[in-house]
């Protein structure tokens, strides 16, 4: 098959791979009809994670199941499925409490890599949800984006605990910001600002239900946040962004007792004690539980009542996926959708 | 009146003072038949808060109401009351959320110092709590506790969503640590392990209802709780002593998706965020909002179902503070009574 390599920084290349191959019992191959590049494979395209060899990329999935290992009970060849970036026993301690991408028997996702046209799945059976039939060929983008950024910016307004009555602020206006805003909306708050300074991301938060926008950013942003719900900031805020000033406006823009819900991945941050202590302000996050979710998201994109594969503006063959990277780099892109 | 002033590091002198009078017209007068060293008195006491000029000392109080400013509506003349730290008007958004320490309105709790004969509370209606009638003579120890260390150890148990169920660690054999220990048995923890490797500590938190001791400290203290618990983590950390080694070992004693509550007061403390991202631990605490806890806490000591007092291990006369003061920095004593 061919798939998808980063040798370096900026170096993504299209390339002849091994078929991916049952390894495991307990593994699924699955057929990808269309894959994606994550605002995450930036970090390393752009050199802030070291890439010391080749790296397959890509850890968004949907899609056919053309094999299963010999233990794997659930699901069948045929299905249409959605996985995360983490594989998961769904079975465990961790799992059962809701956090499957810290159970304890976690590996990678995709590890042959997802920006290819076939993938190996790991612990399919906990893994992969099948979707109730063959999807509609308009939905797939939307079951793509259950995979990962929807997931995503689900958990991060559900640590935010956005939910009726609340003011939610979403920091952050990549796709996982934009249906951390969609989330938000889902989960019924009353009031949700997206923070945005640019046109066409500012358009599609008011379209998935974002209320107010607000342009400013770091201590002015928090500071607007503060004027705009009476000096106390809001009740809920998402971080989808991952870097200091991100996770101090997030924290700063918060009233005393509301939530941060961090799922921007954390690059050189550190929180300071002496602020964080009095701010009264609850943090949670960490990597999507995806898992969790991806039952009730996929009713949701079943029954049309969401259409989060809109954050998809740009779409190309696969085989031009650096061009894909290049785009969501300079920012020409939300996110890029990739068709074999 | 007499009351406790600090001049600098270790110098605490017992002195004439003015009588506390009426200032703001929601003011209340109270004089005190004890009052009490706190842990975090010893952070000035030891130099490492700065002393830029004599500070009066004490928060924690409970008394009779001696005189009342023309706008206080509820409290009375004669009632005994037992208030906290911050005064808080008990009335706006913040307050009704239950972050009374965080209110809009906040002061400090006793301006005057409560190490001394009387005190000055600000927005007594909102601050102060009265009890049923006038307590007998051994429940004001615990009444006492409840204003300040019974009230921040709950709090750290409720923000570490101790209950049934649930494992509970506590970091920290301080006065604090250890009424946390006592409200993870009040709020119904299945299992509760206190980490301390002084003796006497040792016995007051199984009185408390520790189920279990741990001796170690940081990163071996964390991986003895990971061994208890399946390597896991506690489902709930209670830090209480607020220094970086206490935080991580709070943080890396919790289980994927548990909680750490946090009432030490943070010094120092760098919280690093690549490491908390996929630790998935919930975070909360701060300055205790005593005054949410104060009609339960009163209630459980009044009916005698707890006996928070316990934690002080020694009674001087008002006037020897100092030694009061010297016993707490040398460990000889958790905490120090102090009555008139």
């Amino acid at each position: 098959m061919k798939g998808t390599m980063l040798y370096g920084p900026r170096d993504v290349r299209f390339e002849e791979r091994p078929d991916p191959a049952i390894i495991e019992p307990t593994d699924a191959i699955i057929s990808l009809p269309a894959t994606c590049v994550c605002g995450s494979d930036l970090w390393p395209y752009r050199g802030f994670d070291p890439v010391t060899q080749p790296m397959p990329m890509g850890h968004e999935y949907a899609g056919i199941v053309e094999e299963v290992g010999s233990a794997v009970r659930t699901i069948k060849p045929g299905q249409f499925v959605v996985g995360s970036f983490f594989a998961s026993d769904n079975t465990c301690e961790i799992c059962r409490a809701g956090y499957q991408s810290s159970c304890i028997n976690r590996q990678p996702g995709a590890p042959t890599g997802a920006q290819a046209e076939y993938a190996r799945i790991p612990l399919a059976d906990g893994t992969l949800v099948a979707t109730p039939d063959i999807p509609d060929d308009d939905l797939i983008p939307s079951l793509l984006a259950a995979s990962d950024v929807l997931g995503t910016g689900w958990f991060g307004a559900v640590a935010a605990e956005a939910g009726p009555g609340k003011t939610v602020a979403v920091v952050g206006d990549g796709a996982v910001g934009l249906l951390a805003v969609l989330a938000a909306q889902q989960l019924g708050a009353e009031r949700i600002i997206a923070m945005s300074r640019h046109e066409s991301r500012q358009r599609l938060a008011l379209e998935f239900g974002a209320t107010d926008i607000v342009t400013e950013r770091g201590d002015e942003g928090a500071a607007r946040i503060k004027d705009m719900t009476g000096g106390l900031g809001a009740h809920s805020v998402v971080e989808a962004v991952g870097t200091q000033k991100a996770m101090m406006q997030a924290i700063r823009a918060t009233r005393p007792g509301g939530h941060v819900g961090f799922v921007g991945v954390l690059h050189d941050v550190q929180i300071p004690g002496g602020e964080y202590f009095f701010s009264h302000v609850h943090l949670h996050g960490g990597p999507a539980p995806v898992r969790r979710f991806l039952p009730e998201l996929i009713d949701l994109i079943w029954s049309r009542k969401i259409n989060p594969g809109q954050v998809f503006d740009l779409t190309l063959p696969l085989e031009q996926v650096a061009e894909g990277y290049r785009a969501m780099d300079e920012r020409r892109a939300i996110k890029t959708l990739l068709r074999p």
